[in-house]
């Protein structure tokens, strides 16, 4: 008889959503469940000419081991660019992941002990759920209003909490509600986490895809201590299939992410960081952004104005400045499982909200929809299944 | 006031190896520190080659977000070259990891509760080590002869240990020893290990590159129940940068790693994965082993000529099979980690032994050369240097 699972690991199943995207595998399916970049914002031909570059200058470079921290001249770059938004402060330093979840992987690790409360948004992004119950936490989710995270409930929670370690928000177009959390709720939340002692991880993968609106202050910027650690990554700018994202916090944390993770990958793919430092300095970034914005905005109006000719007014939509996903919330006398059996049944996937919850076995009346990903074709006739699901379930 | 770091990683340092490759920086210092592939193994035109090929023939497979099992052509390829091998049984699965010290760290994860135990030879690999670390493990080392881990002291352990999870052990040409694991130990230890109702966790990072001698079989190949889960990797017989590597096992442990894995890298680098399969099919992938082995061989024959050379006679040598590592044990009398220091003051860098011990402050009078680094001329003139520091220090 062999020995069990560990106690942290035990209980962790699959993601919810990759039961869903099991029925995406048929090609008649529609899948608004996924979280993936438009492939068409994919730079592909650069990409190609910069690998060859790579091979042709210095392969070995590409090829051998390196350091954990990441390559020094992408950090280098990153360092000057966050320091650009303000992001980067002096004492702060930068180290290079194999994708942004690593990096919060990383700091539940080195931060929390079984038990320990992490907080978050309610929804938030299962990935990195899964990640904090990976290391036996338990997770507290803080509703949410138009402004983001309720400031007067997150103080309830960390009164009740002594053993909170930090607070988990995506400030910017939110997965999966693509809420963005207002200035001044921001400086709320960061106030209570300075008063109760305790870190902001601060996760921005979709910063940059901001097609409507003005930005709005990092929860690292508005910092004047050290209590924010900020991940962002390549994967919604560049490509996610590299793998490279970054964690930005004070020196002495970071140095301990570096421990960490020198005990598991050693260092993220050196031919995709050199590639992406090659990237971001040898086009014009800013305008490759613009590029990226304008897909967005597009596919963003796409489905926004399908939905809005298919589906009953009574179906709640947020609408996002920027990333990847619409939030859509039912009125609370229908079964939202029930509606998102029939749609996949039609041949229409969506994730299920209660697959975003802190405890999944709450009940969710709302589901994720992302237009990132299906072509302008697909969001059509997509919404047209939707509505028409609607109209014969929802009455 | 923050709160600390969590308790399994508050106390974990970096590795000590780093603190001596500090000095290899100095370009004047030679390296036998390092645990490189020799540079000259990599096949950069063909790589460059395939890297081109995939750019123009599929570039939105090599960009997008995979699955984490890993890309399926390669698990396939490696599922069938793991049955050939009599490693890959049925009921069992291949994922892809981040480099084998992923699929390490991700098995520890699994199966470990801080407190637990981890039985491995002493001395060990040092990333290894510090994975179990970074879980609150308490490791014991059990002594080596020639012949592998002791199993008479072993069996001791396992008596006074119940919480011990599983063994780790390097079977093929060990880091750092070089030592090759016989066929009757290994039967000895897997038996102790049905025994006791642990797991083996076989890591076979050198076992292509074998340039003496015959191959002996895999733990994997013994065991006729669920007891070994084994590793490999592409760092050493590809690239190292690359961060390939995989985990073969028990379906239903190694879908547990996949749970694991999704909660922090999400799947490793698909570029990368892509091209290890495309290399593994579209060259003579055995004439690329064979050539490989004969680079090892000049090197490992060069190293010990020069040493044989240098040294004095009283300096024991390890006579590796293969692999990257020599191990120099110097009589008990004189103090190692002070050769190690006046060696590096002459600019020739080795790693001290007490690194690779499950306790670090237990005292070593070994200390690790790495062959696959130096180029002839580095190996000749460092073994001069370190010939003249032994015959006026250990007098």
């Amino acid at each position: 008889m062999l020995k069990p699972f560990s106690d942290k690991m035990a209980g962790l199943a699959p993601s919810a959503i990759r039961e869903i995207l099991k029925f995406t595998a048929d090609p008649e399916v529609i899948s608004f469940a996924a979280g993936n970049p438009a492939p068409e914002a994919f730079p592909v031909e650069t990409i190609g000419k910069i690998s060859a570059d790579i091979f042709r200058e210095e392969p070995v470079n590409a090829l051998q081991y390196s350091v954990t921290e990441g390559y020094p001249k992408l950090r280098k770059w990153l360092e000057d660019d966050l320091r650009k938004k303000k992001i980067f402060k002096d004492g702060d330093m930068v180290v290079i992941t194999s994708g942004a979840q690593q990096a919060i992987e990383v700091t539940a690790k080195i931060l929390c002990n079984e038990g320990d409360v992490i907080i978050c948004e309610n929804p938030s992004f299962i990935g990195s759920l899964n990640s904090f119950r990976s290391y036996g936490v338990k997770i507290i989710g803080v509703s949410m209003d138009e402004n983001g995270m309720k400031s007067d409930e997150l103080e309830a929670v960390l009164k009740a909490n002594p053993k909170a370690k930090f607070i988990y928000t995506i400030p910017n177009f939110q997965n999966p509600t693509g809420n963005t959390t207002a200035l001044e709720r921001r400086k709320e939340v960061l106030a209570l986490a300075k008063k109760y002692g305790i870190y902001v991880l601060e996760d921005n993968p979709y910063g940059a895809l901001r097609f409507a609106g003005e930005d709005v202050a990092c929860y690292k910027e508005l910092d004047d201590s050290k209590n924010v650690i900020y991940t962002g990554t390549f994967s919604k700018i560049l490509a996610p299939g590299l793998r490279v994202g970054y964690l930005c916090g004070d020196a002495e944390l970071v140095s301990k992410a570096v421990v960490g993770l020198q005990t598991t990958t050693v260092h993220t793919n050196i031919w995709a960081q050199i590639l992406a430092y090659r990237f971001v300095t040898e086009v014009d970034f800013d305008a490759h952004i613009k590029g990226l914005q304008a897909i967005y905005r597009k596919k963003y109006q796409r489905m926004a104005d399908a939905l809005g000719e298919n589906l009953p007014d009574f179906i709640e939509l947020s609408k996002p400045q920027g990333g990847l996903f619409i939030w859509a919330t039912i009125p609370e006398k229908y079964d939202m499982n029930n509606f998102c059996v029939e749609a996949v049944k039609r041949k229409v996937a969506v994730v299920p909200g209660n697959a975003f919850n802190a405890d999944e076995a709450q009940v969710s009346h709302s589901f994720r929809l992302n237009y990132s990903t299906p072509t302008d074709e697909q969001i059509d006739k997509g919404c047209e299944i939707l509505g028409k699901c609607a109209k014969e379930l929802l009455n």
